[in-house]
């Protein structure tokens, strides 16, 4: 119950224990076709270029900046946690310029501050924010986001990472450009893969880039020999076989869930785990606005030694959470409901032990 | 029995199958430590850094080539086939100036010629090839590649995605300063991870250069910080853990076959294979003296419709091999015998189902 890898259910990792098939073989291939799709199901898109980067979500990350963002560029990018920090670090080592707008780590990034910005510079060619942010556990207003993105005519990339398969991403209906997520979170597919999607207008930016694309692994470009057209299928890298079969897997369970059933799961879980620690005398760090369900970051009880609280529910209680990270680190945990592991037994389990090591 | 991803024991998907841990649990920190023991072991090295790029050995070469690389540095590239092309791609994206050393495909890379290049340009930051050529089935000197790049005070950059556990790789015996790998051809593990290794010289060169590495994710000096010194990890990207396992599992069963049994074992099935194919008339594509065991490149007989015999092979004897690549494509076929799927039962099989569909 970290912020991720998340538990895996024993179905995904039975499907990823299924012998390794040719990166090429028609059967395979029929298997990305099936990815594809359910990815699009999960991101509400229609976009054609919808597929898993060979790689974990900060390569997914970098696979949206590096086909999008070319020398001299102005990025807006939202920091309000790690990850907008990590998104400037890529946009820089890009060539692009980074505009920072900054708010609080455990606020949401001031739509205001965002429209001032962009009029300020009008040859912003990207917005760049994330939805989840999993060092604080905050949403962003995604939707207004994009609009803010569209009416200031520039490309909207969203980090979907920890918010995928938890609340509510609407690719099509925000409009979104480009966005990239994780397999370890709210899918619970085993960490390795990252699904991304470029709308029309990004393949189109991608398609008439000036420069190349600077890492050769993640150029769209060529990937798209691999993972677009079925029939066309052409050697790129070689495809994480069994990752794949793993995120098939956990998509079709997220299908077969639906969508708003998994996000409700969520928000109940949340309820209930805040109930549990609220009596506990436990505060939470994030408003309820803006709240994640699926990442709870609560303020380490006065007196309670981090670490040792931390070993103590992993040792005896066989509990993982997480440590704050950055400006949070040693003031609050993150307590993950994430995807498989989001059940009323773990929040129990959760809620007991944590009131026994903080006694 | 194509040219990878190879056979995946059942003892390694299964160690695959286990739950996932977090990235950051101290028991999971131990496996790390033994997989870079492993890795040490594989490559015959005592270079501190050894470890897994989380991504396939595409991003290994990448791995190397962006840390290594600063715009304007000149590598001499050998090329004999597509990996060496890509190689070229790799650099020319870093903003290195690459210089070609190229050889026909099917052959050697000349000393000769690598030497009169190194000569010709004193100030070659890198001396780069493939050991084990998997578009042709070449074996390249890599001794005598990295004894020139010595000579000439530059550093060598090795892809031994095909080659580790195969035939032999001593990095510390030859002085390779940069390798990488993938961990689904001669080393039988499911294919997403690459194996890198850096010597201290290149190491220091990393630490040394002026421009920040173009790539986030693969930044060796940030992933030091993850998989570096034990005690000290801290997060960068969330490591694919249950890959990790199947890796550790993998290069145990290495371990304790023996390095040098199972380049015997690689040679054996070779030796196994070219009687099997000889007798049935079909000629070898790569001269007997520089000929890698783990992948065989056969000429198609004539009047064999190519995609016709491979597609019987797959659907009538379950039996895949690989096409012909760029140059070759629709000349050969290339035949992996490598790691688990390197045993007499494939062999003999191999040989019969290809006796039936090119009559």
């Amino acid at each position: 119950m970290g912020p991720g890898p998340s538990d895996v259910s024993p179905r995904v990792l039975n499907a990823m224990a299924r012998p390794t098939l040719g990166h090429l073989d028609p059967v395979f291939i029929d298997l990305m076709d099936e990815i594809k799709g359910l990815l699009q199901y999960a991101l509400q898109t229609k976009n054609a270029l919808t597929m898993p980067v060979s790689a974990p979500g900060s390569a997914g990350m970098e696979a949206c900046f590096v086909n999008l963002v070319e020398p001299g560029d102005k990025v807006v990018v939202c920091i309000n946690g790690i990850f907008g920090q990590r998104m400037v670090e890529n946009v820089t080592r890009c060539g692009g310029q980074a505009i920072k707008v900054e708010d609080p780590w455990g606020q949401q990034t001031s739509l205001q501050k965002v429209k001032d910005t962009l009029k300020a510079h009008p040859d912003t060619k990207l917005l760049a924010f994330v939805h989840a942010e999993t060092s604080t556990g905050v949403r962003n207003d995604a939707a207004s986001l994009c609009a803010l993105a569209r009416q200031y005519k520039c490309l909207s990339v969203v980090d979907a990472v920890t918010s995928l398969g938890g609340i509510e991403v609407d690719v099509d209906g925000w409009g979104v450009d480009a966005i990239y997520s994780g397999s370890q979170k709210c899918l619970s597919c085993v960490p390795g893969l990252s699904p991304v999607s470029f709308s029309p207008a990004a393949v189109a930016v991608i398609q008439q880039r000036k420069t190349p694309v600077q890492s050769w692994f993640l150029d769209m470009n060529l990937i798209v020999g691999y993972w677009g057209e079925s029939g066309k299928r052409a050697y790129h890298h070689t495809a994480p076989v069994n990752s794949l079969y793993a995120l098939h897997e956990s998509l079709l369970m997220l299908r077969e869930e639906g969508l708003e059933n998994a996000w409700q799961r969520h928000q109940r879980g949340h309820e209930k785990l805040y109930n549990g620690l609220d009596a506990l005398g436990i505060e939470f760090a994030v408003a309820k606005e803006f709240r994640l369900p699926q990442l709870n970051s609560v303020f380490i009880p006065e007196g309670v030694d981090d670490a040792k609280a931390r070993r103590l529910l992993l040792e005896s209680f066989n509990l993982e959470i997480g440590a704050g990270l950055g400006e949070l680190a040693g003031k609050v945990w993150r307590i993950g409901l994430m995807g498989h592991a989001c059940k009323d037994r773990n929040i129990d389990h959760c809620v007991a032990s944590v009131a026994k090591v903080i006694r």
